[in-house]
């Protein structure tokens, strides 16, 4: 089955809704996991309150996995995968390159989702008709860049420190060594700029199925190749590269693997 | 002498009637200097021409210093600083943190300034009246957070890469590990972002005048300190740091001192 770019369009309405009065308004943040500084505002618990609430009533016998409220009807072979907020640490500093992510999956397959970014106004979104992109300067198709070359390629990653091994971390600083630009710190925003043309490579370790799940089919449809290191399916997460070309992705993992 | 909030957005204007049209458009990139990789586009000469005419029919008798277009009448009591696009990496990369920054000083203190992103339809700026936001949300004071304590701050750099000698890369990494959370590649945008009190610290090394003149009144006024790493004034560029209060600039030079 397929997602409407209409129902794409409310999903983004109700997420913003709670996610933008909250955005830079220092909101109370709690810590998720202990040790490490992982923000969870109110606004990512209430958004994905609201998204669950639109696909209860649209679709009431699919499942939905999301990063907040857990589990449900996970037996269905349609499961949507929530994550409010993608990139909650750029949510608290103010800076817009946090996304609403809500991918779909048929089988196990994800075959359509949408990342959003409200404060720019942005709708990234895949179906069966394609990728599409809503926003500033008008909707257009998105189109991955031609790059095929490590040599010509923008490389994005959300920081390098991810890489906690340290044989994990040289090949990623070998990949880094063989591109011509790399940049960090956009999380999901950087996978939309994937599709849209603008950057060649994403890699980002140790992602959970709700980072990623609702990027595949917006990476895929734009022309683009989306996996884990190994060229496994990206749906279950884990470390993935994303390339704008076939052979950058080829490229990339062959980096990658040392 | 004071510039008026009404001539901020003239500036932010023209140079958005030449950043924007080009943006995300894959445009001409050419290659400043051979070894690394610093784009200057179309879009940067074409803005800073813009704003050129815009001071010279205002203020002829005033000094330009631009990144592009070189200095001019720089005996003036009155020099503007102009970096027509603050980030040009993250200009080709399509994503939204680079900025236009004009700076205005007088007898070499930066004494009023701004920053507009024209894609998030932002503009940031301080002059006699205070430091002022123009944006989605609506007009508001900006102000800096009134964090004190390292263990509680925000941290953003553009890259930890750009801290070449080894001796001072560990000073950064120094400070990196007291701060609560770090985040990399966001450039001018991160400065905005101590004003209107979402980020606590940012450090950047080798910075020329123009990127930082027109930030400084921004900051200030807003409550924050900035200067280079040893406490001097940072209308000349160097390895500047800003902080959302004397305390947490204390703190942060502390450690960039090691």
């Amino acid at each position: 089955m397929d997602i409407s770019s209409e129902f794409m369009r409310r999903i983004a309405g109700v997420a913003a809704a709670e996610t933008l009065p909250r955005f830079r308004k220092q909101g109370v943040v709690s810590n998720k996991e202990q040790e490490s500084f992982d923000p969870v505002t109110e606004a990512d618990r209430e958004a994905e309150r609201a998204i669950r609430a639109l696909i209860h009533a649209e679709f009431p016998d699919h499942g939905i996995l999301g990063e907040e409220h857990g589990n449900e009807n996970m037996a269905s072979r349609h499961v949507w995968v929530i994550d409010p907020i993608d990139g909650t640490r750029a949510y608290i500093s103010g800076v817009p390159v946090w996304g609403t992510l809500v991918g779909f999956t048929e089988d196990g397959d994800a075959v359509a989702g949408m990342m959003s970014q409200p404060f720019t106004g942005e709708l990234f979104y895949a179906n069966a008709s394609g990728a599409h992109y809503e926003g500033p300067g008008g909707p257009r198709i998105l189109s991955t860049r031609k790059t095929t070359r490590l040599a010509d390629a923008t490389l994005f990653t959300t920081t390098p420190a991810l890489f906690k091994a340290s044989e994990a971390r040289q090949r990623y600083d070998g990949l880094e060594a063989k591109v011509r630009l790399a940049r960090y710190g956009t999380d999901c925003y950087a996978f939309a700029m994937v599709a849209s043309g603008s950057v060649d490579v994403v890699v980002d370790p140790g992602l959970k199925p709700y980072d990623i799940v609702a990027l595949i089919p917006i990476i895929e449809k734009a022309g683009g190749v989306i996996t884990t290191f190994n060229g496994r399916p990206a749906e279950n997460g884990g470390d993935i590269v994303a390339a704008a070309t076939p052979e950058l992705h080829e490229a990339a993992m062959a980096a990658l693997r040392g």
